[in-house]
């Protein structure tokens, strides 16, 4: 190991490093991917059978590591040490429909590996661990359910939420038999930061040639469906000029659209067209209804407002250019999430004590780090993914850069359980 | 009624006029109306028990009117007096799903009504009528199928072309009772011209303000499914540089493609982009495939033939700019058909004598009368639709444009009967 040149923070290099077990470590990755094993991915839905086997499985571990712990009321698998002010570290171990086996679960394994160091290195002082894996971030239910209830954001109607099979929240809490349990809460007396491990799910580590992120800030997301009203005219007697096209407008507001993201967005902006659909639908049949789904993400609020505001200027000159009426829908309205310039330091500090400089970079995905971030500082480090791949069962990650990643994390960890 | 200032066509004025029976004609076609009817509209899905009752219908009034009739081995309904020379006039009786009452059914019944004409008024001369009502005409196994077998044009693989039901055409005549039977055929030397009357399903007459259009054309088609292949990235983590987005290539191809055919298209060219695909189709996925289903009309082929050269170009660079590949599969190529200027002429002059002026227009739609202009000469008449509204049961026409039509149009045969 190199130590970097000059560490950008006031680093205390007496503070004994935490060693986390490579080897160990990747062991309990992969057995975690066992659990709804597809091909190279996983397919664990929140609060399923398979999920919450996974979960006693880790309750398990967190055990076995002598930590103190429990299946919350919603899902979320906790462990901690008995310390009265804790740093907690987590992710979730749900996946997306055949996704990745990395994704949530790496940081869930990197948090229980870490406590294990922890408590097998006897590190001194008054701030312990506290290890979570998240309930349902992948909204199967409700989009980041666990962490918004440990933080007391949900309110009870998120128990009529419906997962793919028709199954409410409130049900399927009652199948896994955590109806009764008490919930885990938030408590800033006690837990004085997050810290979340994840893969990057995207190209720019890979790209840039960075063995390891640390997330500036988690985008903001805006998301509507904008439809087009037109009139279902036969594609071949109607003239072009006594047309009210719904598809020819969208296809045109798509176009305008990224031109305007382009000249008003920052250098994070992405936008997306996820989804088309035409109505009626056919060949000899002018579109009389035309829906997109569209997205637009930034860092900034700001960006994302401004980005917002070019949405019904442009659909509203589409729409009067093809003869069309325009209306839209909400969809999603995310707040981005700065995170923590001291805890960001103190994860930059320990990638160069290891030899490595850290790529400062925004997520583009929103994580559970997004709703901690609201109560209490937290930050995130990223893990580069191989050709970007994520959320499908070819997403994967170097295992030198996984392990490298948890060791810059524990690092991180034992300098703040020193210092916080 | 106001005579024509100047008849473009030397007319022999001294020609006894066949003169329709209005309420006669009316009545008929509002009988026609009842098999399968759906509201105010119609579904009559060719060689179906409804459509089959329908022609039983259509064979006894042929019966009624005088003429030697029959059912043919597709469904052709034909009735004809024992000229050896003959006009052949007609349409079909099927409709689209939930289709209009007038469609082909209204130059069905003008045939049926010009014949009663014809057999009550003593026509002279050695030139007779043969009415035909065609079968599946909308596709409903192919289109076009009674005139294409009427002037030989089908193979026997037709036969295993299947319906929205799942019938094959061979298992479909042979529940009609059609197998076996033999098939009506075109003959040069007896059938001397073909006339169909038709509503114009596009608003064009009624916005001109004509009472009755003259078809200079049928317009051609040319169709393709564009398909553009990306990659499907998280629509959150992926720069906007690093994406290969199908779905905005699609887009971008649907903007300019338009700008083409505007630029390099006749004033009678019409295209449409009738449906979009986008795939996997979520909001946070870029999208990975994307297929758009694009049509390009006109009279004229090379006007066709020049649209049709934009697609490759216009797709490639579209292609390259958007980091995706591209590739097209043709789903139609009809060539025009051009309308015989001695019979055009006879339409118009009966027009004239009817006190209106003709519009001189080209279909934007496919007719049977697409396939007999390949054969002999043909023309076609139109009516105005209320609203240019047509395949649906909103589809109406004025009974007075309707009655005008039949006169017109019956002025005409009688005419021809003579002349020819």
């Amino acid at each position: 190991m190199v130590e970097a040149a000059r560490p950008r923070h006031d680093m205390r290099n007496d503070v004994p490093s935490l060693v986390i077990d490579s080897e160990r470590l990747m062991g309990d990755l992969r057995h975690l991917a066992e659990f709804g094993q597809v091909g190279s991915g996983v397919h664990r839905r929140a609060l399923g059978d398979v999920d919450m086997a996974a979960r006693a499985w880790l309750l398990e571990r967190m055990r076995a590591a002598g930590l103190e712990a429990e299946i919350d009321g919603i899902g979320n698998v906790y462990g901690r040490t008995l310390h009265a002010r804790r740093i907690v570290i987590g992710s979730h171990s749900d996946t997306v429909p055949k996704g990745g086996w990395l994704d949530g679960a790496m940081g869930v394994i990197y948090g229980i590996e870490i406590a294990r160091a922890f408590m097998e290195q006897c590190v001194g002082g008054d701030v312990g661990l506290e290890i979570i894996s998240f309930s349902d971030e992948e909204g199967c239910f409700s989009t980041l359910l666990g962490s918004r209830s440990f933080t007391g954001e949900l309110d009870a109607t998120v128990e009529e939420a419906v997962n793919e099979d028709g199954l409410t929240l409130g049900m399927a809490l009652e199948r896994a038999g955590l109806v009764g349990r008490p919930r885990l809460r938030f408590d800033p007396e006690i837990h004085l930061a997050f810290l979340e491990a994840h893969i990057e799910q995207g190209p720019v580590l890979e790209n840039q040639g960075a063995r390891v992120g640390v997330v500036t800030a988690i985008a903001g997301l805006r998301g509507w469906t904008i439809r087009f009203v037109g009139r279902a005219d036969h594609a071949g007697t109607t003239p072009m000029a006594l047309r009210a096209d719904a598809g020819a407008a969208l296809c045109d507001f798509a176009g305008r659209f990224a031109d305007f993201c382009q000249a008003n967005g920052s250098t994070h902006s992405v936008w997306n067209g996820g989804a088309i659909t035409l109505l009626p639908g056919a060949h000899n049949v002018v579109p009389a209804l035309a829906e997109y789904t569209l997205t637009v993400r930034d860092p900034s609020q700001d960006v994302l407002d401004a980005l917002g505001a070019g949405v019904a200027p442009i659909a509203s000159a589409v729409a009067d250019a093809h003869r069309v009426s325009w209306a839209r829908a909400d969809l999603f309205a995310l707040a981005p999430a700065r995170m923590d310039e001291g805890l960001m330091a103190e994860i930059e500090a320990a990638a160069r004590l290891h030899g490595v400089e850290p790529l400062l970079m925004p997520s583009g995905a929103g994580h559970d780090a997004m709703v901690m971030a609201r109560h209490v500082p937290t930050a995130m480090l990223f893990v580069p993914s191989i050709g970007g791949r994520s959320h499908d069962i070819s997403e994967d990650s170097d295992e030198r850069d996984i392990t490298l990643g948890a060791q810059i994390f524990a690092e991180a960890v034992s300098r703040l359980c020193q210092n916080l």
